[in-house]
């Protein structure tokens, strides 16, 4: 299981592997792959500088890179305490009646009051790839498209290339045209922010558009290795997963209280993701529990535009989150999570990927 | 390009072809795969029979199949004449506007009244069966699923296996239950009747949950030969396809009076399809058109449940195939169509078929 990509990043494998948790990253870079932390979590860019120091310390020097989450035009964005005057009364009560309705209990008085997620924030996320260039990081990845462009000479400058996630092949068009390194064909069926062209269509398209100007990654539905195998026959030079690393004994390290949503994963179907936009305000692909249940409901209200939604539901999220109740989790997640059947350590998940690559390439010799 | 599914049928290319139109079916037959012509076009089983005289003159000894609709459960049907009382005024007064507004002519006083398509009715189906068997079929295939078990038998006792489409692995296991033969996996890409779950994660779900016990066929997504290295890797043992054959000059000789269909399927993107009821009754997926956003407008009624929003609105059909206006169509079409950018002969799209999986081999060949 070779490609270009792995010359280019010097990894065996060309895999990489989005995920909140440093130490599923770690553990991802160090099986061979190429781990890349998502940012959006750290509101406090030298917490993200001191996550980045342990990353340094614990990938044995095999690369690693990250994620942010920066639209390409900068949003009209003030203080985190402007934004929340521009959430309506009604939103806060629906949620505040919803986690009441699910028997999600209030968080302890002297629990610190966090803000919520900030890394939505554009300045936020710059304050993230300002603290990132400082470490030997080998890619940035932009979970929403192209970053403005002179974030991505800001990396180029550093020697460091950047990733965007593109829908659509249009999009991808554009990201390139930006100066963009890699695209991300992030299907249909993926976790998180995505459109509604599934991968089988969308990856060739998008390769086909970009051509010789980046390579392609696949993402959307990746878990098993005949999967990675389909990725590459349609043109891609590597494989984007995500879903599958939720559900590692590494993540639990990073996130101990996150048992709930292990077991969720574990429980559910294919069937069990619903696209929404009451995450982050744009469709995001979410595990299917009692809380996006309830989103969906005739008296629910519309979810807010992006940053404000996530604004409004972060500290449900808190709550949910210490609440531990697998029903009633709020967790982006693709399709892929119906093959989900056990919580695995890092390195047989890509182990597994690896030999069913091997045995989807024997079976394709057999056709000839 | 040769699995099982060659020796099974006594075709060159596992590639099924699924077409409303003689002319394509036996194209695709003479030029190695597998025809299988759509049945729910004919209200009259004898006007079926003469089609089939027409294929077993016209295939040169060639395999092909044919393609019902019908439920496993009997419905309450009762005569169309019935049917027509319970479909609510406010529906039709609705089509009679739309079609207005849209600019869609009264057909001709001299038109001979044509009833609605009755092939979706259980009646209808079990006579086109009846005829089929007749004939040297080597495949019936439900588009609806598994079809009653004494159809299977039926069809078991003259020989000819039973396919029927799955857009969950449950369903999948439930067809091969009742003794179907082959199952096709419809991921939410595909054109026509589909489920939620894109290719590359329903496929290889289809084909774990069904093990030995039945080949399964990978639809949705599939036009070109990267895409067939894709589901074959994916475990597939061969493609169905359906939507890259309404793009052919043969389709044109059967339906002359499709050049505004073909032209609209030109100039599409992936993005131009919708999943909506608007068509049976129950969520397929079909080309957008002004016919498909009418249907989507705030004042715009329900759909009707199967089979009665087929008989609302199959009159509306014939006036908008006679108006022969690109942007006025209403055709069952998958995401795949954004790929089509001419209207080409059957055997030059077979050909395409097998060099890029060709070259895809080739490709992976190279990662090892």
């Amino acid at each position: 299981m070779r490609t270009a990509l792995c010359e280019t990043f010097g990894i065996r494998y060309p895999i990489i592997g989005f995920t909140p948790s440093e130490h599923v990253a770690a553990a991802i870079s160090k099986a061979g792959g190429l781990g890349v932390l998502g940012c959006v979590r750290f509101n406090d860019a030298g917490e993200l500088d001191r996550v980045l120091d342990w990353m340094d310390a614990n990938t044995d020097g095999k690369p690693y890179g990250v994620d942010i989450v920066m639209p390409a035009k900068v949003p009209a964005e003030g203080a985190a305490v402007d934004l929340e005057k521009l959430i309506p009364e009604e939103h806060r009560a629906f949620v505040e009646r919803t986690l009441r309705e699910l028997g999600v209990p209030e968080l302890p008085e002297d629990t610190e009051e966090r803000a919520g997620v900030l890394g939505w924030l554009h300045s936020v996320a710059r304050s993230h790839v300002e603290v990132a260039l400082k470490h030997p990081i080998k890619l940035i990845a932009n979970a929403l498209g192209s970053p403005p462009v002179d974030v991505i000479n800001q990396a180029h400058e550093h020697g460091v290339p950047v990733a965007a996630l593109a829908g659509k092949a249009e999009h991808a068009v554009r990201h390139v045209d930006n100066g963009v390194d890699f695209v991300v064909a992030q299907g249909y069926e993926a976790g998180g922010h995505t459109g509604e062209i599934a991968s089988m269509v969308l990856l060739p398209e998008i390769v086909d558009a970009v051509g010789d100007r980046a390579p392609v990654l696949a993402a959307g539905g990746i878990g098993s290795g005949r999967q990675v195998a389909a990725a590459l026959a349609l043109g891609a030079s590597g494989a984007w997963t995500g879903s599958i690393w939720l559900a590692t004994e590494e993540y639990l390290q990073t996130m101990p209280d996150s048992t709930a949503m292990q077991s969720a994963l574990v429980g559910a179907t294919s069937s069990d993701t619903v696209r929404t936009r009451i995450y982050t305000g744009k469709p995001a692909r979410l595990l299917k529990t009692r809380w996006t249940q309830a989103w969906s409901a005739p008296d629910a209200p519309d979810p807010l535009p992006m940053p404000l939604q996530n604004l409004l539901v972060s500290k449900a999220h808190n709550r949910i989150h210490a609440a531990n109740d697998p029903t009633v989790v709020s967790m982006p997640a693709g399709q892929i999570i119906g093959r989900i059947d056990r919580v695995r350590p890092v390195a047989e998940v890509i182990a597994d990927l690896v030999s069913g690559y091997e045995e989807a390439l024997s079976r394709l010799d057999k056709t000839r």
